[in-house]
This record gives C-alpha cells, structure tokens and sequence, in this order.
C-alpha cells in the first residue's frame, strides 16, 4: 500500500461572504494550496469536492474558474463529514495508481442558501416533532451532565476555549474571545444550550493537494505523511445507543489509530467535530484521547488547550472558525498540516508532531449519524 | 494494477413510481445484486451511490435499509454520470487495497422532485435565455443534418430502434415499439426533435457489486472484467467547439481504449447516453465506432439493431429504458454484463465478448458537459 503525502494546504477566510459565491471561495482555496504546494496546476492530474448544498457539477465550475478543466473530477457528499471524504477518495485514487498528485476541495456557500439557521429536511420525520439538531445535542448535554456530574457551567469552557483559540486565526469567522458569562448569557437555543454553544452558519473553502510517496519527494519535499482517512456509516446501534458515548466515532477511531499505528497517547493536536459544545466532549472521547466522562475536567485544568496536554480544536473549531460544511473537514486538515510544518503563527503548538481530525455528518440520536470520519496525520 | 470484476448486477423496472421512493427502489436493485453475485451481504465491504437529486446521505439510507449501515459508504455527483462515477470511485477503492467486494449503487426518483420535465438550475443563465437541454439538443441536430447532409427522417430511426429494443427488456420504461411517423408526428418539444426524441422522466434503482481478482475467483468464477473506467469533465475546448462532435466524449472513449487493450473494432455492444435521439449520433461517432456523420446511414442499413454489426443501446438506451439520472450508469453495466454472460433474453447478442458504457452530463452546447466516463468490459 502506497503513502500518500499532503503537499500543500489553502483555504478562505471563514464567515459570512454575501458577495462571494461557492465557485470563488473553492478557486481561491485550490489556488492557494497549489501555491503552497509549489507545483504548477497542470500537475494535477485528478480532483475531488466535497460539499452538501451548492448542486450539481460544484468541482467543475471551481476547475473550469481556475483553468483546470478537463481532468477527472468526482464530487461527494457525506453530510458534514463530505470535505473529509473527499480527502479520503483522492488519497485512495492515489492509492490506487490511478492519479499522483490530486486536488482535494471543500466549498460551501450557506449564507445564499438559508436564511439565518439552516432548516431541516421536509423528509426528517424526527425534526418536524421538534427534534432538530439543537434539539438532539441539548439532551445529550443533558444526560452527559446527569451522568457524569458536571456542570453546565463546565460545558461552557469549550465555547471560551474555541472562541480564544479562533481570535489567534486569522482565517477563523469568529475574532473575539468571550467569558464563560457571554456563554452562559448567551441567547438560548434549545435548554441548556445557547448561541454560543452552537456553531454558524458559514461560506468557505479548503483544499488540499495530496500525492504519492514518489511526487512528494519529487516536488517538495516537505509533504505531512496521510497515515489514515477512516470512514464508517451509520448504523442502528444492537444494543440501546448511548447519548453520552459515539460508536460510530469510536469504530472510525480505533479503525484509524490501527491503519496509523499510533494510538491515542501519540496524538499532538485533534480538530474535532464540535457542531455544538457538547458534541467536543463526545468526540475527543469517543476517539479515545480522553477518558470517559472526564473531558470537561480536562478541559478546566488546562490540558486542551494550546499549550495544555492535548490541544483541541487549536483552528477555533467549529464553534470558533466557523462551520460551513463541505469545506470543514479539509479545513481540519489545513490546520493540522500547517501545526505540523510549525507554521500555525500565535498558536502554534510546539512539537507536534501527530495531528487527528474527526468529522461526523448526520442524525445523532436513536440512529447513529450518517458519516464519520478519523483522520491521521503524521509529521 | 489490480484488475477488477462485476460479480453481480441488479436493477429496478424503470419507470414512474409513484408508490416508492429512491431509498426502496436502491434497495431493490442491490438486494438483486447481491443475490446475483451469490454473496452474503455481509461480504460487502464498501459502498459508492450515485445520484443527482435525492438529497444528503441517499446511500446511507438504502444501507440501513438492507441491513447493511455501518460500512464505509460515499455519495458522489457528477450529472448525467452520477452512477458512472460511483462504478469507477468502487473499482478506485479495491485496486488501492481498501476494499475487496464494493457495492456500486445508483439511484433517482425523479417524479417525486419534479413536476412533468427536469427544470434548469435557477443560476443556469443560458438556460432562462432559452438554451435549455432539448434547445441545445435540437441545435445540433439541426446543425448535423446540415453539416452531414442527412434528414429529419433518418434521425428518428434512432427512436424507433431504442424503443424497439425497450420493447424486449421487461425492465424498461417502454415496452411498445414506435414507427417513424410515429416519431415524426409527435408533439413537437424543439425543432426539430418531438417527445419521442427525448429521453423521458424515471424513477429507478441499478447496482453492481464489484472486487478484486482474487475474490472474483473466489467467491463466483463469473465475473466480468472491467477494463476500463475512464473519466473526463468539462472543458472549454481552445478551438470553436464543434457542434456535432464531442472532444469530451472522445477523450474520455480514446483513454478507455488504451488502458482496456481493445479498439473500436473489438466492441460488441455499446450503451450510450442517448438522453436525445441526436446524442446517440454524436456519442458512437465521438468514441470512433461508426465514421464522423456516417452513423445515421448505418442506423438505416440495420448495423446499429440487434443482429447487425455493433448494436447500439441493446436494452433500449435512455430513450426506451428511461433515464432516472443518477441510476443510468450503473444500468448500463447491468445490461452490458448480462450480454457478456448470455443472459439478456430475447435481446442477447450472439458471441458478444467486449462492451462499451458511455456517459455524459451537464452542458452540451459553447462549453464541453461537466463530465463524460466511457467504461470498457470485457467477457
């Protein structure tokens, strides 16, 4: 099995980008990661998009706008988790032999297709009786709290984390640090979250290129190695599922921790999927970086935070940097790489050496969502 | 490079269903699939869906309606070629190593998203000037009878030999042969192309289960052998596009030759996009089958039927078997299998061995079609 290498890394400013539209927000990530790849674009050979709601033929008007038309160019989608996917589909077509050097993109242009919050699918039978996606991570902070014992005020130091975090990002949407009043403060959404427990509505894009082995020594010389890009789907759970702990995240976990040979203990930094607050505490312990039900105590005595044990989220995370769909995942993997190569400016974390990104798109309650994903990283 | 095989192939009558969605009729054609391959469900390790119009996570819903959730599985558009691409994302994914057996799958339900005709994209400017598909479509008709000094008669030729070919396919939207007058005296759409020249609204289901050599010895000793799966997307050619020649097809055709060993002159069947009766003209012309503005006068001197030469859209094409978008190219590899093992009924090819898919989508008309895959498979 060949490696595959990141080669080069891009993406917008995340926030909202009325003037823009999804075409030039994917060109001005791809052109920047060609950049920084230090290739010429013709040495693309194949490309991949991810993104959820900017219909057909998305990847192609982003190639025909930079002048890339014609190569093989495939887009997917896989919820919130369809930016990392097409991180993993261009790694496996390298993989194959089929491409050397790929681009793979994540574009999403929200702010033209809702208004305000995005409105769930007329077909989601569980949201049109109210329980949306608000709705669904306020029971699990509920029952997380009611489990393990903590506080709602303890919840509310990820939202300060992100927040600080994303005011060190010059790409992140948010740019000011709040307190754990602003939190608790915070307009409600749905008991006991509030808005800014929540992440945004987002416009952005993200690219990466990705290459073998071969071209990486060939055409840098300083690509970050892709030691795993795991995927399951989801599944109704036997057993009764769990509000407090991810199966499914757990399975991509361990799937990518195997296929990287490191484990949990190896990790430097994680970008995870922290759609809401809660959703962090899930996630980095349903990766297994944190032990079962202590993540917020974790998080009050400084470990995630930069400079802590185990950075979390150092990009701002969703909460901070913004979440505009298809393009978060690659996202993650632009922090990574760049927290990798030692070039993530004011927060940077030193040494890093072995960076893991999360993503998990879809229903989180009774069923398990629809995607997820782990990914490894490795200087 | 590892070969890979199709150990099994299903799919749903084509046609309107107004009782069923997308979800149940995947679900169909991939249950039929799996029992053709005579494989445990279980045994599939993988998953691609291709679909246009149906939504986040349309795989992950036929999964967990066959009891199948929990295996990595990744939506992937690309127009017209939507199911094309999920055959060649599927057989990406095993010659990298990652998966063994992968199940292909593509699905529309169409009736349900529009109402009567596929409307245009709100941002496609050419198309609120008019320049719709049948617009396009009709130009280069037009414009190819000039050019090739051949006739509005001849052409609906093409319509009445697909339907013919319907007409002996129990899974087709049509099963009544047309006659030429027929053709002619129906209701007009765009000069000079009437609603016989059209490939009609569908709702339906295709898959195919796809693997490695070694598990195609394995687990059936059937299987066919996919020789080629070649992508190309769109591009604005530099020279004044031709109206009645497809660069992009002939790319896409000229690629599939090479990396399958075969040439034109080897084909025994060819499925290709004939979304009009005109395109089934410049799609056999772009991949070199018949000579440039000589297919027409073939068609006439029965080459192109069951019993002649090539044939062409044995199982009735989009025009006679229906056209539910993102379902189309895996149902051409359902049908090009099922000749290479002798199995097509009353439309069998005698002694076929090699067969040609052809797909293509997007805009047709001053730009190249945002994609075009041309699948080689070979007995």
């Amino acid at each position: 099995m060949s490696d595959v290498y990141v080669l080069g890394v891009g993406m917008t400013r995340f926030g909202k980008h009325p003037d823009r539209d999804a075409t030039d927000l994917g060109a001005e990530a791809a052109l920047e990661a060609i950049r920084d790849a230090g290739i010429e674009p013709r040495q693309i050979e194949g490309a991949y998009c991810g993104h959820v709601f900017q219909g057909m033929a998305m990847g192609q008007r982003v190639l025909a706008h930079i002048g890339l038309a014609g190569i093989p160019l495939t887009n997917v989608e896989n919820v919130c988790s369809s930016g990392a996917v097409s991180i993993r589909e261009a790694a496996l077509s390298i993989r194959a032999g089929e491409h050397d050097v790929v681009l793979a993109l994540g574009v999403e242009h929200l702010t033209s297709r809702f208004q305000g919050a995005l409105t769930p699918d007329p077909d989601d039978v569980e949201a049109t009786v109210g329980l949306t996606m608000p709705g669904i991570y306020a029971m699990r902070a509920t029952r997380y709290f009611e489990d393990y014992g903590v506080t709602r005020r303890q919840l509310a130091l990820i939202p300060v984390k992100n927040k600080a975090n994303a005011a060190r990002n010059p790409m992140a949407q948010f740019q000011e640090a709040v307190t754990v009043e602003q939190v608790l403060g915070a307009r409600p959404i749905a008991e006991p979250l509030g808005k800014l427990d929540c992440s945004p509505v987002t416009d952005g894009g993200a690219a990466a290129i990705l290459c073998s082995a071969a071209a990486a020594r060939r055409l840098n010389g300083r690509g970050v190695r892709l030691a795993a890009s795991s995927l399951r789907t989801g599944t109704v759970d036997p057993e009764p599922v769990s509000m407090t702990f991810e199966p499914l995240t757990n399975a991509a976990a361990r799937d990518a921790y195997e296929r990287a040979g490191v484990g949990p203990g190896d990790v430097s930094l994680a970008e995870v999927h922290d759609c809401f607050s809660i959703a962090e505490a899930l996630r980095v312990e349903g990766c297994e970086l944190f032990p079962r039900g202590g993540y917020l105590h974790a998080v009050e005595r400084g470990e995630a935070s930069l400079g802590g044990r185990l950075p979390v989220n150092p990009s701002g995370g969703l909460l901070g940097k913004g979440h505009p769909l298809g393009a978060t995942g690659v996202a993650q993997v632009v922090e990574i790489v760049r927290q990798l190569r030692g070039e993530a400016g004011d927060r940077q974390i030193e040494g890093a050496k072995v960076g893991l990104a999360h993503c998990r798109g879809g229903k989180a309650a009774g069923v398990e969502g629809a995607a997820c994903t782990v990914q490894i990283l490795v200087r």
